[in-house]
């Protein structure tokens, strides 16, 4: 074309008879007309029916070819704005009504004041992203990446990344891990999604939860039909025991490394248990390991997953490792499981990006994945330590329960004063999390669970410019 | 802990009276013996009951520490492999039923042979991947990213990206977008998952579908229990002014840039044949914008979306502009839709990497996005007009139908030809799609389709030194 490429500027015309003012923007004149055009007739300043000036007019008017006019022209019949009869020539469509002026109501609501301290469960410690570390290994990744990496891929996800886990799994989890029973998905949330499906299709109706957990999950089995008894919850895990007495259920949710939210590790004969279970009963252990590689005291124990691979589906993420941004998880699943998640996956088409993939793969294999975690578990560490020591300073009346492990804490309270507190700390600026809110609604009676006021503080989120300041709020407002 | 963190070679030790051939292997003693015993009741050569040797006298045999033997033995008690009684030492659990041996049938099926020639429907020319520009746009979006690019994020994507695609599809596909109103997805196919869900939450029992087209996607509605019945197609695109005598329907598909497959522009009155029956039965037109920046004979024809923004929900992605491996497209949805849509894809937490979304939107911004589209559409445009001119010259009594545009041509056929053609061109090493395969199999004999032989060739696949060789072999397998 003709016009100039870069013509960016804006100008204002009058078309006469049809009082046309039309501004003119965009990368040429002929496209800065089109736009002009179009707008006129969507804002209702050309209305349907109406006849548009002769193309050799407008063009004097504007003082552009007359071959501009025309190609505007023809391109917004081609588009269906404008109509064009022989000796007639181009008029508004009749259906182009205009565009009803914005609505009234803002369309953003005033955005809520945002605290200073942001001590809610979820996310880690986000300003520690590696970011100069990602980059290199996507550098690479890309550098090296074979073209067929930049096609549609398939179900499973990159073999390249599913064979840097099945090391690392074994390596650091204990977990039973080939590249073939790896499914890559964008965290836990979607994996239980997709396990939901498969689990309505071999007719399984319930799902055995912990007393404590975040409800997002729950709602989400709801949502696919299923029932969701609750476990009782104790200092060492879920009392897997009492599995065997619940026949409805053809799966059980675990936490087992750490106990999510209430901080224990599921103790050696509960492990136990929850595997003769799984194996009388048929059934299958969902066990999300959320944090399993950040413990303080110890070597984290082994997932559950090694005891029975073909029992337990063991579900992992970076999303507390490295950063939920990233988007990608992972399931280890029995082998029979892996077509059937594999197609509830490839329907939906509910892939991750390719290049993240080989970035995450080659972050792993070349061991920056590993450093970060061992450089964010000692800093994890420290905080929590700072915790533990500032309560007992400063609140010796509370308790700081749970295994030293994760990013959260658990902090209990005097009976009775968890949603005081918790209204406090709002007023001062200070997201955090009360027990209660992860609490399962039982729906037996004889199942129903102790009641137990605390906080849920996630010591890993602030950033260490927020550290002292939020932890300080947080004694100040301790009971 | 002592142990050397970088030892990581293989050594084998016998254990008396166990007769317990360890293969230490990890990043220190203690988590290779641990891996070693675990490994070991895995495979059987320890079976359940069997009674551990003392930690000394195994760390005697394998000139380790005392530490490390009782370390390995606690971990692999905690974690349910081992149980240790008071006096009676450390046992195997009577649990661990060794694996079976690996299944007999081998896990990978021979590898297919690969095609000499891919030119079957779906990727661009991967090859062309612009990887240098992509991770300039990666490493400025990184630098750049504010900490909480990192979270989890919502699920109408990163502003940052729907911001740019706001105003790139205004300007350069004539879409009326507002950054609001966008929701970014996977690509289409999840888009189109997504939008089943919200229509069986607006009781739409049946969506039209052109009677060519992926039966990817009909499969897709048909599984999320809409029926699918077929709109005619012709050289103008499809018969939009039969919509109206379809009352079953609530929401038609189309793909108005470019008929997918077989290569037509939807005719101006058939546009607004469209708008107008949406209008008048309340239903939603889903626009698939999948190649509409591929056009080589004129300006694109901007979306039908620009006419009626309330009744048009927009589908496009980078996986033919780009690459389908980066996985991001995005809906331009009436405003009714968006938190609908968003619900549905927050409940399966289907969210994209937050740094690709990062990445794409300063690749747009940049510019870098319209130069690579330049840039391919040059590529692809001299691609076709080198297939028009051999097949004009090598076999005249073929045609090549539909308008220069896109990645693919429909190559006409003599009657009945088609899929010795097809066999023929895989015999040749050549895979290339029949146009049989887009067929809609229409129920209502009076719907019942024309018959056409042809071939649809993706002559933008192949690699620049495939390009000659996969031409010339087309051109011998016509009849």
């Amino acid at each position: 074309m003709a016009d100039s490429e870069t013509n960016s500027a804006s100008h204002s015309y009058s078309a006469p008879g049809t009082d046309l003012h039309l501004e003119l923007r965009g990368p040429g004149l002929r496209v800065g007309l089109t736009n002009a055009l179009r707008e006129a007739v969507r804002t209702g300043r050309l209305t349907p029916g109406t006849r548009l000036p002769p193309s050799r007019s407008l063009a004097a008017d504007l003082g552009v070819s007359r071959h501009t006019v025309t190609d505007a022209y023809a391109e917004l019949v081609a588009e269906g704005w404008f109509t064009a009869q022989q000796g007639s020539g181009t008029r508004v469509a009749e259906r182009m009504e205009p565009r009803r002026a914005t609505a009234a109501a803002p369309r953003t609501k005033p955005a809520p004041r945002r605290p200073r301290y942001e001590m809610r469960v979820g996310a880690p410690n986000l300003a520690s992203f590696p970011r100069t570390q990602w980059l290199t290994a996507s550098r690479r990744a890309l550098t090296a990446a074979p073209h067929d990496a930049f096609g549609y891929g398939d179900a499973l996800g990159r073999v390249e990344l599913r064979t840097a886990l099945a090391d690392y799994l074994a390596r650091a989890r204990g977990v039973h891990a080939e590249p073939d029973r790896i499914v890559i998905c964008s965290g836990f949330h979607h994996g239980l999604t997709l396990m939901a499906q498969v689990l309505k299709t071999r007719q399984v109706r319930a799902v055995a939860v912990e007393a404590y957990g975040l409800d997002l999950y729950r709602d989400l089995l709801t949502r696919a039909d299923l029932r969701t008894p609750p476990v009782h919850v104790d200092e060492h895990g879920a009392r897997t025991e009492d599995l065997k007495h619940m026949p409805e259920i053809g799966a059980v949710l675990l936490t087992p490394a750490h106990q999510h939210p209430t901080g224990g590790a599921l103790r050696p004969d509960r492990r136990a248990a929850a595997v003769d279970w799984a194996r009388a009963a048929d059934g299958l252990i969902l066990e999300d390991d959320y944090d399993g590689e950040f413990r303080y005291d110890r070597q984290p124990v082994g997932a559950l997953q090694g005891l029975d691979p073909d029992r337990v589906v063991y579900f992992g993420s970076v999303s507390k490792s490295l950063a939920p941004g990233v988007r990608l998880g992972w399931m280890v699943l029995p082998e029979e499981l892996v077509p059937q998640i594999a197609a509830a996956k490839g329907h939906g088409d509910y892939m991750s990006s390719a290049l993240e993939q080989l970035t995450l793969a080659e972050f792993i294999t070349s061991g920056a994945y590993d450093r970060h975690v061992r450089s964010m578990r000692l800093r994890y560490r420290r905080r929590r330590d700072q915790l533990v020591t500032a309560l007992a300073q400063r609140a010796p009346h509370v308790r700081v329960a749970g295994i030293a492990a994760g990013l959260q804490a658990v902090v209990e309270l005097p009976h009775g004063t968890e949603r005081s507190v918790v209204q406090a700390a709002t007023r001062q600026g200070l997201e955090v999390s009360g027990l209660a809110e992860f609490r399962h609604e039982a729906t037996d009676p004889e199942r129903q669970l102790p009641e137990q006021d605390a906080l849920v503080v996630n010591y890993a989120a602030p950033s260490d410019s927020a550290w002292a300041g939020a932890l300080d709020t947080l004694c100040r407002v301790m009971p």
